[in-house]
Parts: C-alpha cells; sequence; structure tokens
C-alpha cells in the first residue's frame, strides 16, 4: 500500500475540462491501489481576481481579511474536485485548512507551516477515502485563515505529506520534470531522472521555477520524496517509466541516486544588475554599514564578492541586487557615501549569473578551473565568481548568457 | 448604547462602489455610537456562478461539497467589507460561519441554525469592534461548512440578532419597506410603519417577498425587531423618521404597534392552480389518501377545502397546488383513482389567490363579509374560502387580481 500526495496547480485545474482531468489521474492512482490525498490551487485566474478586489477596496489592505478573501479560491477548487471525483463513483472529501487543521504562525499573507495533525486524514485515507485539500492555506493561532504565498500549494502539499506520512509527493505541472538547463535555451537539455534535495534547491532558487524554494526545503528537511511530472500527460497510458516511475524528476536524498553525476545542471538568473564600490576603506564596520543600509531599503542583494585587500587599506565590494531595485541600490549608497568612505561607485544591468550545480563538485576537484577555463575559450569574460559547495556561480554580460549556457552544458557531459 | 445587525442583500454588495456604500451605512451607525453587527450576501451573481460550476461538475453534486463552494462567495464580502471598513478608519473584522461558531443541523444545502455562541462577538462588540459576518452559512456537527438554502442570509441576520442579543436587526434591501399591497398594482398602496409579526408572516408566504418566510418566523420567535430599509438610500441622510426610525418598515411585536389597524394588508399568490374532487367518498382515511398520494409526489398543496357533505355519503374536496405541478397532481389523483374512489377531477390553471390580513380581525366582526361583498359587487365569483384567526383568503380567476386588490385596498381603508 504506497501512500501519495498528488499537488495540481492553477492551471492544471483552470476549467472543469482540467480538473476532469486531474480527477482521471486521481482515479488512476486510487485503482492502482493507492491511498490518495490531493492538493489543489485556487483555479488559473482566481487568486489575481480576488488579490485585484482587495487591492481595489484599500491600498493597505488587512492581511488577515485579505486571507479570507483570497483562501476562497482554493476552497472553491476543493470543492469541485470532490464532487467530480463522487461523480467517477470516487469516495471523496474537500478538506480546508480550518478543517485539518493545518496550523501556521501568524504572519497572515505569508505564513509558514507550524503543524498539522496527520491524524484524522490517515484514519480517512485508510478507510479508502480520497482527501482533497485546499491548498495555500492554513490556519492562524488567532483562529482566522491564513494564507502560505505566492506557490504556497506547493509547499502546502511537501508538508502534507510529512504529516501523513506519504510515500511519495508528485507535484503535476506544466512541465514534464526537471531539466539540466533551460530546453528554450539548450535544445539539449535533458530531463533528470533524478536530483538530490540540495540541488534542486539551487537549481529552484537560481531560476529553474518549477518548484517553489521554500517547498523543496520542506522536502529536504522532511526527507519528503517530491516527483515533479506533467498534469497534460495522459491519466490513462502506461505509468512505468525509469526507475518504475513515469517520465518526470524525482527530488529525493543523494542515497537514492545511483549514478550520481558530477554536475547535475546548469542554471542562470536574468534580471540581476551588478554594483562595485571602489576604493572602500578596508576596515571592520565598512560591509555592515554598506549592507545594513541595502537592507533598511528592503534591497535583497545576492552574489557578494570582497577580496583581499592589496594595500591593506583600500579594497573592492561587488554584489548583485535585483535589476528593478539597480537604481535605488545607487541612490542609498549614494546617500552613505560619507559614513561609508568609497572613491567610485560602478555598476551594470547587463548581466546574468549562471551557475553550474552538483553534488558531486564535493569529490571531484577542478570543476571549477574546467569552467573558467572554457568560458574563456570562447571569450567571454568573468566579473564576479563566488562558490559553495556544490555550485559555481560567474556574474557574465548577459549578451552572452547563450553561448555560457550552452557551452558549461556541453563541458559537463549534460547533453542528452 | 444600541447593538444593531445590519444585513445588506447580494444587490447590495453588487460591486465596490456599493460595498463602499454600504461601509457608509456602518460608519454613519458606529459614530452615532452604536455597537455594529453586519451580515453579508455574496456578491449579486457570484452565488449562482458557484452553484452553475456544481451542477456542471455533477448533475447529483454532493451537498456537502456544495457548500464548501458556494459559501465561498460570502467569505469574499466578509472579507472586503472588513477591508473597506478598516480603510475608512473604523475597527472591523470578517467572521465565518466555523468562526463565530454558527451551528447549524446536518441538513446540508438548506441547514437550519440550531445554536449560536454570541459571546466571542458580543466582546468584540464591547470593544467597538464592527464584526462582519459571513450570511448564509454555519458549521455542521459534522464540522463541514453547511449552507442555509437560498435567502438564507436573513436568517443568519436575524438569528445573529437572537444569539447577541441586539436592539433591532436591520434589513437593507432593494424596497424601501413593506407596503399595504403590491405597489405596481395599487399605485396607492402605502409604506406601513410598523407591521406585526404574525401579519408580516402572512404577507411574506403570500408573496411579498420582502424577507424571507423563515427569517420572520425566526424573529417573531425570539422576539428580533426587524426594521426593512432601502440600501440605496443616502447613507448620510437624516436617519429619524417616523417613531424615530428612518424610512422603512418595522417588523416587531403587536404591543409596539399603538395604532392597530383592523387590516393591515392585501396580498396576492398567482401561479397557484385549483384542483377539485367531485363526489368523493364521505368517510375516514379518504383526505389522508388524496394529500398523502400528493406529499409522496413531494407536491405542496396550499389552500384546502372541503364541505360537510350534504348527503353524508359524498362530497367534494378542493385544494390549491403550485401551477407548475398542476398536471403532475391531476396524474398522481389518476393513478389514485381507485383508492379515493372519486366521480371527476376538475381544476383550473388561471387562478389567483387574494388574502386580507390584519391582526385586528380577531375584535373585528364582520370583515369577512365586507370582503365577500365587495367582490360580488365587481362581479367577482369566488371558488373558495379559507379563513385564519388574522386572514381571510379567497380564490378567484386570476384575470380579476388586479380589480380585486384594489377593491379590498379601497375597501379595508388602505389607499395613501
Amino acid at each position: 500500500m504506497t501512500r501519495l500526495v498528488l499537488k495540481f496547480g492553477g492551471t492544471s485545474v483552470a476549467n472543469l475540462e482540467r480538473i476532469r482531468n486531474v480527477a482521471r489521474h486521481v482515479k488512476r492512482e486510487v485503482e492502482a491501489g493507492n491511498q490518495v490525498a490531493v492538493v489543489v490551487s485556487a483555479m488559473a485566474g482566481e487568486t489575481n481576481k480576488l488579490v485585484g478586489l482587495c487591492r481595489e477596496a484599500s491600498a493597505l489592505h488587512d492581511a488577515r481579511e485579505y486571507d479570507a478573501v483570497v483562501s476562497s479560491g482554493e476552497q472553491v477548487t476543493s470543492g469541485v474536485l470532490a464532487i467530480v471525483l463522487q461523480d467517477m463513483g470516487i469516495d471523496a472529501r474537500s478538506w480546508q485548512g480550518w478543517q485539518i487543521a493545518l496550523r501556521t504562525d501568524a504572519s497572515h499573507g505569508a505564513a509558514r507551516i507550524t503543524e498539522i495533525d496527520g491524524g484524522t486524514l490517515i484514519e480517512r485515507l485508510e478507510q479508502g477515502q480520497v482527501a482533497v485539500v485546499a491548498g495555500f492555506q492554513g490556519v492562524a493561532p488567532d483562529n482566522r485563515i491564513a494564507t502560505l504565498g505566492r506557490g504556497g500549494s506547493d509547499t502546502s502539499a511537501v508538508a502534507l505529506a510529512a504529516a501523513i506520512k506519504a510515500d511519495r509527493c508528485d507535484i503535476y505541472t506544466d512541465v514534464d520534470g526537471v531539466y539540466t538547463t533551460d530546453p528554450r535555451i539548450v535544445p539539449r537539455a535533458r530531463r533528470l531522472d533524478r536530483i538530490a534535495f540540495e540541488e534542486m534547491l539551487e537549481m529552484a532558487s537560481l531560476g529553474a521555477k518549477v518548484l517553489q524554494v521554500r517547498s523543496v526545503e520542506m522536502a529536504m528537511v522532511h526527507g519528503v520524496r517530491t516527483f515533479v511530472r506533467s498534469s497534460f500527460d495522459d491519466p490513462d497510458a502506461p505509468q512505468v517509466g525509469a526507475g518504475g516511475l513515469p517520465p518526470g524528476t524525482l527530488i529525493c536524498d543523494e542515497d537514492e541516486i545511483v549514478e550520481q553525476q558530477v554536475v547535475t545542471g546548469i542554471a542562470f538568473a536574468k534580471d540581476e544588475a551588478q554594483v562595485s564600490i571602489r576604493n572602500v576603506a578596508d576596515k571592520p564596520g565598512v560591509a555592515s554599514t554598506v549592507f545594513g543600509s541595502l537592507a533598511e531599503a528592503n534591497i535583497n542583494v545576492d552574489m557578494i564578492v570582497q577580496n583581499i585587500s592589496p594595500d591593506g587599506r583600500t579594497t573592492d565590494i561587488t554584489f548583485t541586487v535585483p535589476e528593478g531595485d539597480y537604481e535605488r541600490a545607487l541612490g542609498v549608497l549614494e546617500e552613505q557615501r560619507e559614513a561609508i568612505g568609497y572613491e567610485a561607485i560602478e555598476g551594470a544591468r547587463d548581466v546574468v549569473k549562471v551557475s553550474v550545480i552538483g553534488m558531486g563538485m564535493r569529490s571531484h576537484a577542478g570543476i571549477a578551473a574546467r569552467c573558467f577555463h572554457g568560458l574563456a575559450d570562447k571569450g567571454i569574460n568573468i566579473r564576479a565568481i563566488t562558490t559553495s559547495e556544490i555550485k559555481i556561480s560567474v556574474l557574465i554580460d548577459s549578451a552572452y548568457t547563450e553561448l555560457a549556457v550552452r557551452t558549461l552544458h556541453s563541458l559537463y557531459g549534460l547533453d542528452g
């Protein structure tokens, strides 16, 4: 007996025809003898409509009331899918966040899940009933509905899978898995059969928009095997592909990945801008002043590079910010010129961060050197470099994005 | 300190502009020093859209899932109104049925309220917070959302008023009160300043569609003073009219009505059909067979007239059914011809029931005689008569509806 959580996003439940298609996926899993809980988003467009209503009502709307309004979208989908399943002869029941209960903290509008009581659901699942759970919502300590923020349904699904001790969480989405890189840029990109949690976390946060970063973090922490597959697959097609699974990508513990590649994928993030502060005094507290003032202005800083000072007196600091915050970041630093004490600020808008990701890096030397060499061979100048245990990121001119990604994709043997 | 419940229906909250108008009504009451709870319906059209979605999902949809889907409409309105009120500087908070808790029985889709815990709301009201309550919904014993059936928001409002011991329940609707009869038929119809619960019950059930019958019953049982007024009034207009109230009709205990009229109003119900069973055996059990078989076929029977048998052996039974059930009623009686034992069935579709209503009838003789005389004077034939303590109903040909209503309206001195 396998216990599964199936999650379907807004485009997968955009209308009744698609909801019926979702129901056929559920039916297939039930008929295969599995216990099934389903997590659904609002029908595509509904959440935007409800958010618009709140904004029109007041520019500064109360997050608690916003949550009451916006969560109604998932409530509708869960009820409608339960009706469709019953119509197909499947015992099913919808569950709102407060009915489970899926408890969150008090951060209305972007709440975090604190606790899920899986007991009642497990009981129903064991009786053979399908649980259709409204995603994106829970109940806050004040007994009010709280939403988890955009993309929260992925997190709902993974958290629910952990709470009911599911064997797998299947994320049905509009792509059929996680690729070695964006197939629109590299036609020879391959779908990965498996990817380790840590790698997926880097892929997700670096711009591969398959899964919300928070849901991957949660899957990693709780060890929830998460399977990404296409909701547009024929529900009645044979379900046996690689590793006993249909086409898709399994995000799992690295131990489950028998043939670990050194490099798993190449990610890239456009919409970054580079800021360099030249000849800043190399003394304690400077970095704190720079990044503290940016944080106060609510500007997220990503890559940060600071070299050893050559003369022991001044150094350069380079970092990236979202492109939309570029002008504002320059303004903040201009204001703080006295406090920071620097000679000049330089920057560039047209930059891209390209990252090479792979668990295998930890045990293989020379991965970074090959990256730099490969890019240099193509005449691509590297503006900045940062690395972590399983990632190498380089900042380059965005005009070279495609060339760099394709070069690295070939270089690490990822071409299909 | 006056505690008020204000109820606004779907047309009054149909869009944000109207919701803002509702908020101005609430604001006026708050600024007058009142404690205010508001009950809202779904935005006009929303409930129909959600019902359509359930029907399309399955012709035989589960009432519990239907309730989860359909109740989302009121959830949205309550949240949006709370946001708009806060934007106007008024402390407000939305409440869903399960949060109050407003408990119902298990009759999903047409649930009856069993209990409302007014404690939490009273506490908030006393702190000066406006409670915006989603109408039409409660929570059933199985911890699932239950809806109260069409028009249930009126019932929510009155039940809530009883639970929080409100001084008055103001029903804001698209008419400005209860009239002596339909003004479209009698231009000289007057708005009543006050009407007794019992009278309103007869008016409501006889076709004056201002308030749901169930809400009037509940108001009568709990003694909730209910005030019907127009939601299209200027919220900032002076609020002092007859009896210290703005234009509208107060439904109240008869003791509160100082100048009790003998006759309060003339109601009429079209869409009735008459069925007469001729020469049926005058023996025990016949009426039971007739009406039992109609009840089994789910046909509501209204007026029932049976005379003393002239010869002690056979008699005639006349009754009315909804016009839409007329053919079906004839079919049922045809099937039961053997069991009932009658000579013939006659009937008529084009009939109307006209009723004269007034608490004063109990103490005034001759009211009925004047009615029959007045109609005879105009050459209107009476097909059947039924009476109660406070009501005389006559069944006549529908061609005479306007003439009969106008005649009776004048006859009892109701013309404005």
